[in-house]
């Protein structure tokens, strides 16, 4: 038998797709990920399943949609009996690691009811959503909740830079013209260079990190999620990279005064949170947009130093690498800032994968344009590791057929993508209970529905208006193609996996055999 | 403070509404529940939440629909971290119990997975859905399965029973004219007596047990399920009850001709079932429905005996009685046997409750026509107890309002049940995936819808036809009430209860105060 590969799944946070030269940004310079993507299979449509970070990612650890797994949203605290990737892999023989963020929050009241330990043992693995926490940092760290015992703060005591929050301090904050230190919470402050050396950034940090867990993991296969924080905000680069792209390298904002003004109600709400109207300023696009392009490059040249860095172990031809994002960030599009709603630029994500071996040549350098979810790399990673697939709870499908060049005649015909946004303050503005503040999308090939408890549905035409400009989801003209998006929502909310504990084979062996086993009922 | 008040919560199995005298029967005998209904609330339009025992009740111990906990058919585990009634009680203090039948299947996947003993402490009580398991049986013991510590034998060898299943032997066998042993998972033996004395037979001694634990449990408040595996197949009573209807005492068959030549492709893929064609036959229903009718007098009898227990120990005043059943019987109604389906004699439920107490005066002796559901008893339950609302989990909602005689402008319209019939021989003769054997049933006030996967849905109007013998699911001059009753369960769908571990509560605290968390993101 052939050696197990190692998967290697990086995780940007908050990159949108169309920020990668190779999805054809025209001035930000991402080497590393455009070579990846050339020996690899690029997905020009891959969704994330929750336009949020929690969401998304207990998404693509469950391999589950957000509406099936239930921690829609941050701090949801993921169902104790969610498995998660490490579950799949770890029978296989896997060692399961993660060095980053995973935004998982452990049901500790769960822990209690079935009085499981959660500091160790099984406990553990549950608590960190089945990764064994190599390093765990979910990067977001004020002074009111910062852990005291934060790995990175003290390596970077270690590195001279003193205090409890170092992370705050440093990493993520910036000087003024008088020395005075500036937070990078404020976007105000994101033009200038963070106050830490580069190779003391979090970005070259985890990079280590992963490297020394692929160093001890040796000869085991493993899956090592690397899953960086940046360029999630605060928007601080560290030099050189806080100043590599000027005002002329940002695009134009995606956005209509026509759009504005014929905002959906729930859009509208949006639009006047804080971030959408900071982002509707030039001036703020023009600080914040080259600081995450800063950060974006960054991140890809310390992929280049860890692809090299495989290469030269040896291992990068047994190594599947596996690069994308967990959600997107409006940056002033649509005049709107963050995510949450299911705009392109909020809902779409890169996704690249590189699998070295031969059975995947068919689809290398290729620019897959079916349909991926978020929800698909748990089941490719299960069969890659080689074991069967477990359908009762793994609602994705793997990507492998894709990878190989193969169109698969059953692929899927549209993507679902599901949002809370209870706690987000347009629920109060628009006089939602936390019940009604949830959102469906669906998109097909040409149309993308977004359905709100007590609100009109958005429609766009992305045949026709690929910007998503011009919403529909009150034109009289279009029912008929509404009914049918309805439709698909409701065929996909029936068919959730909510029955996780027995699996489709186990029951159709047992279909008609009560009489075998016993159970002798209505015979005469 | 008052004190709390003990839950009495009694199950019978497969009995259906209709069969009791105070349903309107016209010719069985069930004096103590009618007593018990003329003194409480009975509830005329009661439903279970799957027409099968292992889903409905999973949805009665849970709180939640099939479609959500996802164990809707027998013996598919319940999720470990679904609460049942124990997780709502024993925080409000209470002693919580079982005695007779839950049908529960653990989940030992899920605690291998997590490190718990499924034999003591916690892990004992999610593996006995939350009943301290003072007396658990489930009442089916073909001899390929029977467990050598069932308690029920091994008593039954005390009292002069011998073998090592004279559950099978004695209290569900029969004898023939020459002493010969007849199995009462034979229908054709349905006529004879009992191999057993009544005192020893099954009703009796868990009418007996339950005694044993209100004694035991002395002055802290319990809950106790007292749960009867009769008048469940195998169809056999003992004496007298056996012969205590004769064939002038059972009901015309709700069937037509019309209605089987008409008959939908999946309701006649159950038609051709074994019990249904038995029970299609006269000779099968004259023997069956006689014992189906003793055994609910037999059970009727030993309610009279508990409930005149409680008087006499004094408790009855701070006891409430819940009287149901898990589901109904075809009984050749419809062409049909057993359940799964979702015609009233299949999912519509006997529901009796008598609370003592003054607040319930109101109701006292009333036919309440709300529509209540399985779902309703966990939370009425966690209410009386004293508890405080667990929406994200609970999906029912409290019935105390209906007890006191009020009508709550805000209570429901419609009810929901749904089924998973992937075991049962129609899937294979339906040509049915796994994942296609499910069926949703909505009924409003007038109509009565059931969704099939893959097969045109039925149709019943309820108003003009309460027998349900014409549908009208494939009738062209009903698509708009079809569209109506889907766009119901497409509603109903996705408001389902999956994020399970954060109360909206919570979340509505949280709405909008990420800044004062410390996380500012957004801001200028």
């Amino acid at each position: 038998m052939a050696r197990q590969p190692n998967i290697l799944f990086i995780m940007a946070d908050q990159l949108r797709a169309d920020y990668l030269g190779c999805y054809g940004h025209p001035t930000i310079r991402t080497p590393n990920l455009d070579r990846l993507a050339a020996d690899g299979t690029r997905f020009t449509r891959a969704y994330a399943q929750a336009p949020v970070c929690g969401g998304s990612r207990m998404s693509f650890y469950t391999g589950r949609y957000a509406y099936s797994h239930g921690a829609a949203y941050n701090n949801y605290p993921l169902r104790l009996d969610e498995w998660t990737i490490g579950d799949y892999l770890r029978p296989q023989g896997y060692r399961v690691a993660l060095v980053g963020k995973t935004h998982m929050e452990a049901d500790l009241a769960g822990f209690r009811r079935l009085g499981i330990d959660p500091g160790s043992g099984p406990g553990l693995l549950a608590r960190e959503c089945g990764f064994e926490p190599f390093e765990r940092d979910d990067g977001l760290h004020p002074d009111q909740v910062v852990d005291p015992n934060l790995a990175y703060n003290r390596w970077l005591n270690g590195k001279g830079y003193p205090g409890a929050n170092p992370w705050h301090d440093y990493a993520n904050s910036v000087e003024g013209p008088d020395g005075e230190v500036l937070s990078g919470w404020y976007m105000r402050n994101s033009h200038l260079p963070a106050r830490v050396a580069e190779a003391h950034s979090e970005t070259a940090y985890m990079t280590d990190r992963a490297m020394e867990f692929i160093t001890e993991a040796g000869e085991t296969p493993w899956c090592l999620h690397l899953s960086y924080i940046k360029p999630h905000w605060p928007y601080v680069a560290p030099a050189p990279y806080h100043a590599m792209y000027g005002h002329n390298a940002i695009q134009p904002a995606n956005r209509t005064a026509a759009e504005a003004e014929a905002a959906n109600p729930v859009v509208r709400a949006f639009m006047a949170h804080e971030e959408s109207l900071n982002f509707a300023r030039d001036e703020v696009r023009e600080r914040v947009i080259p600081a995450y392009m800063g950060l974006t490059t960054q991140l890809d040249d310390h992929l280049g130093r860890l692809f090299a860095f495989l290469q030269e172990r040896g291992i990068d031809d047994n190594t599947i690498i596996v690069f994308t994002s967990d959600h997107g960030d409006y940056l002033g599009d649509h005049w709107l800032g963050e995510k949450d709603l299911f705009h392109e630029e909020s809902v779409r994500i890169p996704l690249i994968v590189r699998d070295p071996r031969p059975r995947a040549d068919g689809g290398r350098g290729r620019a897959a344009d079916a349909f991926a979810e978020a929800i698909d790399l748990a089941p490719s990673f299960l069969d890659w590791a080689g074991g069967e697939a477990r359908p009762e709870r793994l609602e994705g499908r793997s990507l492998a057929p894709l990878l190989a060049g193969q169109a698969p005649s059953d692929w899927r015909d549209a993507v679902f993508s599901d949002s809370c946004f209870a706690q987000r303050p347009a629920r109060i503005t628009l006089g939602l209970d936390v019940a009604d503040a949830r959102a469906f999308m669906v998109r097909t090939e040409r149309w993308k529905y977004v359905h709100f408890e007590k609100h009109p549905p958005l429609l766009h035409d992305l045949g026709n208006d690929p910007a998503e400009q011009h919403d529909l989801g009150r034109d009289p003209g279009h029912e008929a193609v509404r009914a049918e998006m309805r439709g698909l929502l409701f065929d996909w909310l029936r068919r959730r996996r909510l029955r996780t504990t027995i699996g489709d084979a186990l029951i159709a062996r047992k279909t008609g055999n009560a009489k075998e086993r016993g159970y002798l009922f209505g015979v005469w």
